[in-house]
């Protein structure tokens, strides 16, 4: 019998982007690394059944799932049992914070987090704060109690003193703190945010999503948190929680993921994240040092046009991320404008949350929050035009800012 | 410069599976329907980006998400703004009853079920009922007060006489039940039990995991629940709300998936999950007629096993799915002897959760809840052979669970 009806066909659209150039200057979400793509669709047909299930296909899959695992946890220096798959990385950084506020429920629930963190610690935690003051849209005024948001300097980095302050108010149970800003590339200050979080007895949440694979990997951390997207992979977020970290989460099933998720990865997920991990991290000092250069382009080109200031720390940050803002214009417009031109950049917060539009990390630095892009470089696998697209790009920013200026009939001030 | 070095590759391992003919027999999680698998690996290529970034890549993501949305909607007589892509079919259960209890909070807690509902309505319902008893391991007298658990007759059926009572029992706020067992296959009574909830202004969710792709789309619910692994896709959790019905879910960013969930799904997977169930749908007829009959074979041969029971409805049952169970051996055990002769079936509970291991839908059945082996047909077109395979099955039947008691030393019990 015929298996289907080619008619009935859902797509996608034959190759929609072929025609012109692209240049992929959006990696926050980009494509996949080549390899891990390749061993994607390959498990797809080998490692599709459940990892529970007692047969062979089921065998296959748990020794592929466990293989994963294990590549992901050597990556990281820690145990595989320290390391779950969840659904994705947003997912798996609230759920650190929820597991170690369980844990201590007893004791508090007060979170201690940089003003810059991502949207998955600050929303929750602030609508928290909010039903604790008494209602939704409340003024907050006691929210102090449950969430401390923690400034940071123009460049985006946590202000060190005003963290240990805060971990000393009674409560207190986790603090939170990135690696490095996914939108302006800013590493913060790990070591000493953990001595001090540890002379105070509270775990700290590392979030890593921005930097994984990209970046060192950070050592100072009781739980971390990362997604594969950052290094080449499928949306997977990856929950490490160091051995002895108390953690426990709510709706924890003992046998699913160590017992913090309900239901477990797709299989052909897991291995491709593990595969783009294996890929990027045999490579991972030359991409470094590759897009470090190209991002370093990038902001001289950026701050050649008049009145744009590039934010974040030139130094001291990710290799592979950069933000600047141009006065008179909006994001959307410039990124719109560099899109007719073949150029896939972003604008805005670096989280989906419309709530925390706009930028919470640009408002939290003092800086301008409108009219700004966001260049993410892919891997060089993942894209290996991107030297010649970054040079591309530092051509066109300056016209085309002034053309946006233009058409607003700004281009004089 | 080399993209990456083979050397490090992960995997997976090529045809692990190839050499002997393997007859897929356990469907509950199988392998992509081929078309789907098409879909998904040009999907990859073609829809990896963020679907809420302005850039043509984004767009383009957007473009397919919105397709796959409005493919799934129209097949279940719904509007698109109903559907929402959830991680998983189980995760999507749980926050269907979350966001129903949430939205009537100021009213009640207490939910009412079957007792053969999978372990994401039973579970945490039962945790939040100890809870609630003063503490974890109480024996849950008082958690009478959150969940009811409605019990079924010897078929798996609900006791709609039970069902309308618990219903008319005070603080009650949403009542769950499954279209079909995925277990036993017995189809439940949707539109009595609806109609009951409606008269008490009680919202009914529907678990249709187990169904959808594979028998008619349920009508009477309020909140539905599928997941795309039932009819060929990916995993992928499907939520419909029915518009008007009371659904808030507490962590909601309402900007993502219509609120009901923290993070969208990978476009890829979504793309997938809709040309699956695009597929399946064009050959449901022929499909559901051939898996019926196929399924009445392996339950003629079973019940010629002796000491050995077929459960479940004979005939208002799933067409694809059956479950014996035979005294004096253990599930495990047969299992293990069908896959070394190249059978893939599965045993136990439907559900991953140990903690209601063994099935809790068989104990809530009455009928034996060991020795039992459990076979879910794949679709047609996902395997071609599936008509031999039932054929070879059936005839391996009686002498794999006579060797297996045979090596028990129980073969003349």
């Amino acid at each position: 019998m015929p298996s289907h009806d080619p008619g009935t066909n859902v797509g996608p659209p034959a190759a929609p982007l072929s025609g012109a150039r692209r240049r992929l200057l959006d990696a926050a979400s980009g494509p996949l690394h080549p390899v891990a793509r390749d061993t994607l669709v390959a498990a797809v047909s080998a490692g599709w059944a459940d990892p529970d299930r007692l047969h062979a296909e089921g065998r296959t899959a748990r020794a592929l799932l466990d293989r994963s695992r294990e590549v992901v946890a050597s990556g990281l220096g820690v145990r595989p049992s320290e390391v779950s798959f969840l659904p994705s990385g947003p997912t798996a950084l609230e759920r650190a914070l929820d597991g170690v506020r369980y844990a201590a429920r007893r004791r508090g629930a007060r979170t201690v987090a940089s003003a810059v963190e991502h949207s998955a610690v600050l929303v929750p935690a602030r609508a928290r704060a909010a039903r604790a003051a008494g209602a939704d849209g409340a003024d907050g005024a006691d929210g102090a109690d449950l969430l401390a948001e923690v400034p940071v300097d123009r460049l985006g980095r946590l202000d060190l003193d005003a963290w240990q302050h805060e971990l000393t108010q009674p409560g207190t149970v986790v603090a939170a703190l990135q690696s490095a800003n996914g939108e302006v590339g800013t590493r913060q200050p790990l070591e000493g945010a953990h001595a001090a979080a540890r002379a105070h007895g509270i775990p700290l949440v590392v979030d890593a999503m921005a930097s994984l694979g990209r970046d060192a990997v950070p050592e100072a951390w009781d739980v971390l948190v990362g997604d594969a997207r950052s290094w080449g992979g499928p949306p997977l977020g990856v929950l490490v929680v160091r051995e002895g970290v108390r953690w426990q989460w709510s709706g924890a099933r003992a046998d699913v993921e160590h017992g913090r998720t309900d239901v477990g990865p797709w299989v052909p997920l897991a291995l491709a994240a593990a595969e783009a991990w294996q890929q990027a991290r045999a490579t991972s000092v030359a991409d470094a040092a590759l897009t470090r250069a190209l991002v370093a382009d990038v902001r001289e080109a950026a701050a050649r046009v008049p009145d744009t200031v590039v934010v974040g720390d030139p130094d001291d940050r990710l290799p592979h991320v950069v933000t600047f803002s141009s006065l008179y214009v909006d994001g959307e417009t410039v990124v719109g404008a560099l899109d007719r031109q073949g150029y896939a950049v972003a604008s805005g917060s670096a989280c989906t949350s419309s709530t925390l539009e706009p930028s919470h990390v640009l408002a939290a630095m003092g800086v301008l929050t409108h009219g700004n892009v966001r260049v993410t470089l892919p891997l060089p696998a993942v894209s290996p035009t991107v030297a010649q697209d970054v040079a591309d790009l530092c051509e066109a920013i300056a016209p085309t800012v002034a053309a946006v200026r233009s058409e607003l009939g700004v281009g004089d001030l």
